[in-house]
């Protein structure tokens, strides 16, 4: 007999349980099934341990600056690196058991074990049990990509879901794909003492569509350890281990992370079964603003989408999923939800953001950019951190700000003010009538703000002030 | 012969300069006269030089977390202190001579270094030169106090005017007056290895209205090296030193930090020869919103008018008392500005910050009081600094946000981001559907956005969500 519920939701990850958040709301006739390990990529392989593993290089690497500072002794400090990375496992393990509580609070009719499959539109398959469910939410998440070319020495392959569980360190690692997680393993490999050649076909880092960031992040990062960028890598199993070859550079190394992105989890779910339509990429067609797929009885939220691969957006994704799948049961009509402002981070150092429209989808004409360089900037140079570039996108017939790009000091910070007023409509005329503390990096702001003022085609007499 | 001048502004500091900026778009018939060294206090002895010395106190104390890190060799650190404090004094003369440059390229005519004395309402005095102007700016700012009592061994009191000029520390000091730079420069100077105590007669820190906040404050920063409050400093000069008493307490130190606030340096512009009218701290009463005192030809801005004595506020002080004064040269009517959202911030380790509305100027049965402890914070923990406490102070009939209080890491951005929130008349419902990243300590803001929600009188379904 083919079991009913109002909600299946396919995937425990973030997305799943932010949609089962909604669910529970209105139901309680619904199940959460999910293959695998329990606990969400953020906590177990992605935005904590990475952060914890990147603080404690931040905090070794920081004796670059004791001498200029009067602090000796710098050279006598040394990483104990079975140790950093016990920190790091310690801190992941209660992270991981936080986002475990809702799920250890389900029953087993709640939640499954177990690899779902569709047979239909509305009707799934797991552990040989079929549901019928009034609506479907996939929030089945992705793996990390590893081309089949890697599988002769898979052995020495290290994807970002292994690479925290490493007890040790390699004495040598290349990291192939410089997005976000790559960047930032890369350079903490580098600042623990590991010896790093980061390679990335492309030649831009983290994504960037804005050449003169790109080239700040390049020089500063590339100051520090080496990047071998427009050349795909290729791999060679060799006596003592890997040989990494990209263009005219070569080394060998003793592991290989790759952190070529991931694949959405959709090979297993069987979607043939339905009439669920893909599109180029083998993406189910949806719609962002109501998550869902189609006009089925099928939502789509989190990574498995392959848009916005971030915790927040998981959320939002997750509650609209969540949201919909459950009006949809009383056979309410979907509702359409405003997307947040783009907002990406990379916690490299300097970091790496982009908030609002990029270069490439603005049309250059009717954009004015107010820039300010880092070096100058008063805390930054206290810090001994300015080196950097912030780019602000403004449109010029009316200052409103539309979106911005940046390699420096605190980006991840900045991105949220400047996110914030974005999503609030701010014109630069707007932000600079706004508090800025002295001596704060937010001041930097304030300068390319201004630096932006002059390329507009409209003029205010005094920018600062607000009559009464 | 009185010389004429449309504008004759008073000090050549900060809102001094400022409102020249403004002075100098419509006339070049004006005078700026500074009586004492060039350079703000802003970059001489305030703001700049104690973010230096903060920087190097913070770096160096950083160690404490090493061994947690798997960082080896922490007992092997040592500070240099006179090649720290050079590093400091070299930053310091890097910023003053930045302020420099304005007056650097005024001639003789414009810049006259004396101090100047009022005559009547219109005319001053300044080396022996009467000098009638249509508008007159006083911007003297402030002296630091130093009670007269102490007097008798005033070489063993050191003022913050003072303090960035050593060149060694001494081996103990007591710091008396927990006002900002009394907390942050007690706090480094601990970290530096100096024996510190700190002495304040009242029982909160950093002027904190909020007792929960001022508790984990006090707790958080007292652990670190001893507070003591709830009485005043008795200093007397004994054999060795000076011997420092607070209630119980009681100690022998080298020197004597007094940091007990500044007055406004008013004594020599004799003021008795105007109309000026005084209110009972003995300031020119004057109407913050245009700056003007009274119905003269008189502004007044900055640290002299005793009202928000920082860099951000100088500077908008400054700029309505020069558009104003200008104004009021051709005969325009002076215009009423908005003040900014107050916004404070002290740089101690937790950062402790006050925004909008404080506890004093609300009334609580209007209020609902949104609160997050830091312990849990991901981020926080991350760092090792999840000690901290954010308090948000929300309107209950409607979920406007009209202050915050806080001593929590990162307090500085954070303090912007809620700062340039109430200024924008945000609600709570209105800032949880803006993006927070994971994991950043924004998401402490988040939590206490949520904490607030169920004690309004009003409520949203869908808290985080925007339809269309």
């Amino acid at each position: 007999m083919t079991r009913e519920v109002d909600v299946a939701i396919l995937g425990a990850g973030s997305a799943g349980l932010f949609a089962l958040s909604q669910v529970k709301r209105e139901t309680d006739n619904y199940v959460l099934i999910n293959g695998g390990e329990l606990g969400t990529t953020c906590a177990r392989v992605g935005c904590m341990p990475s952060k914890v593993l990147i603080q404690v290089a931040e905090d070794f690497h920081r004796k670059s600056i004791f001498e200029r500072e009067g602090i000796d002794g710098a050279e006598e400090l040394s990483i104990d690196i079975p140790a950093g990375m016990e920190h790091v496992q310690d801190l992941r393990d209660m992270f991981v058991d936080r986002t475990l509580g809702v799920t250890d609070a389900l029953d087993e009719d709640h939640l499954i074990d177990g690899y779902a499959r569709f047979v239909s539109n509305d009707t799934i398959e797991v552990n040989g049990e079929q549901i019928k469910a009034k609506s479907i939410v996939i929030a089945t998440g992705s793996t990390p990509i590893v081309p089949a070319a890697w599988q002769a020495f898979s052995e020495d392959v290290i994807t970002t879901d292994e690479f925290f569980e490493l007890e040790d360190l390699p004495a040598s690692m290349a990291v192939i794909g410089l997005g976000s997680i790559g960047l930032e393993i890369g350079q903490s490999l580098h600042r623990l003492g590991v010896q790093v050649a980061a390679v990335d076909q492309l030649n831009t880092i983290a994504k960037l569509e804005d050449d003169k960031v790109n080239d700040i992040a390049v020089a500063t990062i590339g100051k520090e350890f080496p990047l071998w960028l427009g050349d795909a890598a290729v791999l060679e199993k060799v006596d003592g281990g890997i040989q990494v070859s990209a263009g005219d550079n070569q080394v060998m190394v003793e592991k290989v992370l790759a952190s070529l992105g991931r694949r959405p989890n959709l090979e297993g779910l069987n979607l043939d079964a339905t009439d669920i339509k893909l599109d180029e990429n083998g993406i189910p067609e949806y719609d962002p603003l109501t998550m869902q797929v189609g006009d089925l009885p099928v939502f789509i939220a989190g990574d498995v989408n392959m848009d916005r691969p971030l915790l927040h957006e998981a959320g939002h994704e997750g509650r609209v999923a969540g949201y919909n799948a459950v009006r949809h049961v009383v056979d309410g009509p979907v509702e359409k939800f405003k997307r947040k402002v783009p907002l990406g981070i990379t916690f490299c150092d300097p970091n790496i953001a982009t908030v609002g429209l990029q270069l490439s989808e603005l049309n250059k004409s009717d954009i004015a950019i107010g820039e300010i360089q880092f070096a100058p900037v008063g805390r930054a140079l206290i810090m001994g951190k300015n080196r950097g570039l912030l780019r602000l996108y403004v449109q010029k017939s009316d200052g409103l700000l539309l979106g911005a790009c940046m390699c420096c000091v605190k980006a991840e910070n900045l991105a949220h003010l400047i996110a914030w007023s974005i999503q609030n409509g701010m014109t630069v005329f707007d932000m600079l009538k706004m508090p800025f503390y002295h001596p704060v990096i937010e001041e930097a702001l304030q300068a390319a703000l201004y630096g932006v003022l002059s390329q507009l085609d409209i003029k205010q007499d005094l920018v600062e002030l607000e009559r009464i």
